[in-house]
């Protein structure tokens, strides 16, 4: 098998194109021979939907790749072609850089994660040292596990920012300004492995349908709360990028007419008002020692007032933001993600009820509002999986 | 080749299926066909950049549907396969119902208008009997055309108002209360063919894809602009229906904490505010006629001050909610449609000064704002166009 190309292994590729439904399709296979071992192409069109020629234009194209491998069997007298996934030993990395800390996980092409590793960064961290360090971490972690750096198919890192997907360039509005004008280029240098870039809401949402429990959500928005607030889509059972890539800017919906100046140049931006700084910043206010997010989780729990109140109002500004949303895009389910999550029912209560306030009342009634199964896990198993998903696709 | 079967045939379809990538894919070929006549299956390829393998594959299929002939040619001392389209004589019929109107459009598979009409309904019109009018007006403009009823594959029907996919039926908050629980059986049986029906603003972006200057564009929102305020998606190429198929109400996004009730049963939505009734009843007050459509169509070109601020006010507020939508799904294109884009610049202007106001400048520079180039035939246009989607896509 070859190594996924270099970035966009998905959105610059015409999503109309025989290559992101043949992908899909395969995702179908592979998900039905993980779950029910070695089948022939029979069961498979049975177990998938998939019409047989289909299966086995597909499955032809898979024992090319060396994704599966097949042997001819009989079943009920007849001759049948019996298909099962090959080890190949392939690895799939995933790469999340936060705020302050890197997360890596190392996955088989099968959705199985073999390694993982977190490591502390420091706030405002130099981008360029700490990308030759999670390089160095992957290092660590390959040779731990005793993989071949040949198994590495490539490595999908997740950055808080929007990215230009035209060049492959971080934007301005990163929420960490460091990140701004990394080239997809600076990083494969540091890795030494080919890369593939996506922004963090987006690897969030992907996550979702791809290792968590939403899988065979067609129309689905992952909301990330954090020091900037992002949204992934995966529209029509795909991963939404429009038309330059820059998608899911919720954070920059206006939600104060006088309000102050955003980051993003705009004024009163919901982000002015409902980020985890600024909560951090408003509970501050007369307070000796600095807030930090754990505080807000551990006194939220306690159900501290002044954090309950300074929760409900970001929720629910965030969630009037996600009404008007999902007023246009009528979502099956919105999954909230971020560090606050462990909040719980005082961070959805609010959003739910904003969203209440915003949406028409048919889709306030049948969006299903969660939190994300996934955690802090969420974003590098996302960019695991756009490694995953690119090697399936093969260089189409 | 086979009648379309009834709603829906492409938003229940699971949208990321063979069948719509093949569908896609047809469209290609046809509109090849058309702009360049017969032409080998090794030109299909060239043309539009699918394989061989695609195109081989979908003209067998075209073939047995009776969409294309093909014969064997020799080209270049190769032996080759020529494929041209057959007219099979084939109808698809569009028709629109709008608020004091409906049209009809009879087309070819091959996009090609042969037979179109008007005609006026009285305001707050019965439903059942207008719609038994369109049918007596359907059926005398195939009289007049010579055309066998058994040439007409199926009729597309517009309709002013939300519809659940689910149930065919149109939902609460459709602008004309009458057609609100038309269920498309009712439809069937006064015209007694195949029916499918779409929302009018569905039917304009998918118009504009098919018919219009804007083919090829993948992302796009056509924005109608009357008694309501609604949006169609074209999503990653494809129109875009949601979970629920109740997508693109952006006349609902609320712009006035503390404004009037709306029909949806939310407070201070964009339509109380900027549809073209709520213009025409600030247009009307302390004037002792009514104010129609076409007076603030004829006042807005004389440049009638009071008409330019209503609409200016209302354009403002119609583009900050495009605005906050472009901020998430970075669309390439927004068209606006409805009957005052006779303003043209008037209009435009404050819409694009609204976008600019909401939306991140990377997001605000790059989206094309355009009035729709289809005028008042967006809709009915639209709605041939989805069944002549649908008989391409056949029974798959």
């Amino acid at each position: 098998m070859t190594a996924t190309p270099g970035l966009p292994p998905r959105g610059a590729r015409n999503p109309g194109s025989q290559g992101a439904l043949r992908h899909l399709n395969q995702e179908r296979l592979v998900e039905f021979l993980l779950a029910n071992g070695p089948s022939t192409q029979a069961e498979l069109a049975r177990g998938t939907g998939l019409s047989t020629a289909t299966v086995s234009n597909i499955v032809r194209d898979m024992a090319v790749k060396g994704v599966v491998a097949t042997s001819p069997v009989t079943s009920s007298g007849r001759r049948a072609l019996l298909v099962q996934l090959t080890d190949t030993g392939d690895i799939a990395v995933g790469v999340d850089f936060g705020r302050r800390h890197v997360r890596i996980v190392l996955s088989t092409l099968g959705y199985e994660v073999i390694a993982e590793e977190a490591m502390a960064l420091p706030l405002g961290y130099d981008v360029p040292g700490a990308v030759l360090q999670a390089a160095a971490l992957l290092d660590r972690m390959l040779v731990a596990g005793a993989h071949d750096r040949l198994s590495v198919l490539a490595v999908g890192i997740g950055i808080p920012g929007p990215i230009d997907r035209r060049t492959g360039t971080v934007l301005q509005g990163a929420i960490l300004p460091e990140w701004v004008g990394v080239r997809l280029r600076d990083l494969e240098e540091a890795f030494r492995f080919p890369v593939v870039v996506d922004n963090d809401a987006n690897l969030g949402a992907l996550a979702e349908v791809t290792w968590g429990a939403n899988r065979g959500v067609r129309n689905l928005i992952f909301v990330k709360i954090g020091t900037g607030i992002g949204a992934g889509l995966i529209l029509n059972g795909l991963p939404y990028y429009g038309f330059l890539g820059i998608t899911g800017e919720l954070g920059h919906t206006p939600v104060a007419e006088q309000g102050v100046i955003c980051r993003c140049g705009n004024r009163g931006c919901l982000e002015t008002i409902a980020s985890t700084s600024v909560m951090i910043e408003t509970l501050g206010h007369g307070v000796n020692a600095p807030v930090s997010t754990a505080d807000i989780l551990q006194r939220g729990r306690e159900r501290d007032p002044a954090v309950l109140r300074v929760v409900s109002d970001a929720g629910t500004a965030i969630g009037q933001a996600i009404g008007n949303i999902a007023n246009v895009i009528n979502p099956e389910l919105v999954l909230i993600g971020g560090p606050l999550v462990g909040l719980g029912d005082a961070l959805l209560g609010p959003i739910r009820r904003g969203i209440q306030r915003n949406a028409i009342p048919v889709i306030a009634e049948t969006t299903i509002v969660r939190i994300s199964s996934l955690g802090d896990r969420a974003e590098s198993l996302g960019a695991a999986a756009l490694v995953i998903q690119g090697a399936l696709d093969g260089n189409e």
